[in-house]
C-alpha cells in the first residue's frame, strides 16, 4: 500500500465549466497506479468540483444559467460586497456543489461512466487560477 | 491493510428515493470488514447518492416534490431538451446533490446516525438500472 | 500504514455556521499524523458540513439568509411537519449540501486553501448536540 500527492493548476477564463479528467488520468498513468482511493480537493470557496456529463456542451451551458438565475450576482439581499457582485453568489455555487471528490480507481481506471467527466467549475467572472490537491492510496 | 471493490446494480422505477443501506450492509458483513473506510461512487449524471432521514417517508416525498418545484422539468430556459423535459432537470438536481459518498467503518458498523440512510435519487422519470461502485480500505 | 477513529460533540446555539478547523487540526496534532485521508462524517439529517470561507463572517450570514429565502421554514409545501415548521426545511438544507467531507493531509497539515475553514452548519433554530466521526488513514 502506497500513498502520493499532486497539486493541479487549473486556470480559468471566468464563469463555466474546465474538464480536467485527461489531467487526472495523466498523473495516473505516470505512476501506474493500479487499485486505490483518489481523492480530489480544491483550495478555493468560490468554485466547484463536479462531475457531469461530458458529451452535450449544452449540459454545461444550461447547469451555468440555471445557478446564475437561481444565485443572482448583485441579489440586493448579500451584505458581503466588498469583492464584487459575483463574489457572495460564488460562495452560496460553492456551498451548493463540492469542493472534494472520491474516486476508486480499478485495474488503473477510475470507476467513471460512460458519460461522466471531472469539471472545475469557476464561479467568478474573471479568469483565476484554481489550486487542486490529489491524494491517491492504494497499489 | 487490504482493498475490495463491488458493484450494485439498483432498478429503479422513476423518480424517487431508493433506500440500498441494507445492500451496503450485506456487503460488508459478507467480507467481515472490521475498521477502514468505504467510498460509493455513482457512475451516473442524472441521479444522485444521499444520506438522509430512513424514518417518516413524507421525508422522501417532500424532498422529491422541494426538487420539483426548485428545478421544473421542461423549463423553457433549457437548451438540452433532445432526451426529454425531465433530462436537464436530472443533471441539474445531481450537480445540487453528489454522487460520491465516504463513510467510516468501525467495529464492523458504518458511522451512520441512528435516522441515517444511504439513498439511491433517481431524477428521471422513467425506470433505469443504476451502477454503484464500492470500495472499500482498512482491516 | 494505520488507521484512526475519534469523535467530535458539538453544541449549536440553532441555526448557523460553527467553525470547527481547530479541533480537527488539534486531534491530527496530538495523533503526530503525517500524510494520509481525513474523512469526516456528520451523523445527522438536518445540518451539513461545509467548507467555507474563514474571513468575513458576512458570508456566513448571507449563506444562511440565501437558504432561508430558498428553503422557506414552515413551507405549506411541506407534508413532514410533525417536528416543527424548520425540520422539513433542514432536511432539504441537508440535501443542498453535503454530510462528509474528505481531505488529504500532507506533512502535517490538512490541505485547505488559505480561506478555507471546516464548518458545521446547524439548520434547526433550537441548539442542538451534533456527532461527527473523523477517520483517518496514512501514516
Amino acid at each position: 500500500m502506497r500513498q502520493a500527492f499532486h497539486e493541479l493548476v487549473l486556470a480559468t477564463r471566468g464563469r463555466g465549466l474546465v474538464d480536467f479528467t485527461e489531467a487526472v488520468d495523466g498523473w495516473i498513468a505516470q505512476n501506474r497506479f493500479q487499485n486505490g482511493l483518489l481523492t480530489l480537493h480544491l483550495r478555493h470557496t468560490s468554485a466547484s468540483l463536479l462531475i457531469q456529463e461530458n458529451a452535450d456542451p449544452d449540459v454545461r451551458r444550461d447547469l451555468d444559467a440555471f445557478f446564475e438565475r437561481l444565485v443572482p450576482d448583485g441579489d440586493p439581499f448579500f451584505c458581503h460586497t466588498a469583492e464584487g457582485a459575483d463574489d457572495m453568489a460564488a460562495h452560496v455555487r460553492t456551498a451548493l456543489t463540492a469542493v472534494n471528490l472520491s474516486l476508486p480507481l480499478q485495474n488503473g481506471r477510475l470507476a467513471l461512466g460512460t458519460w461522466q467527466g471531472i469539471y472545475l467549475w469557476e464561479h467568478r467572472t474573471r479568469p483565476h487560477s484554481r489550486r487542486i490537491t490529489l491524494h491517491f492510496i492504494g497499489e
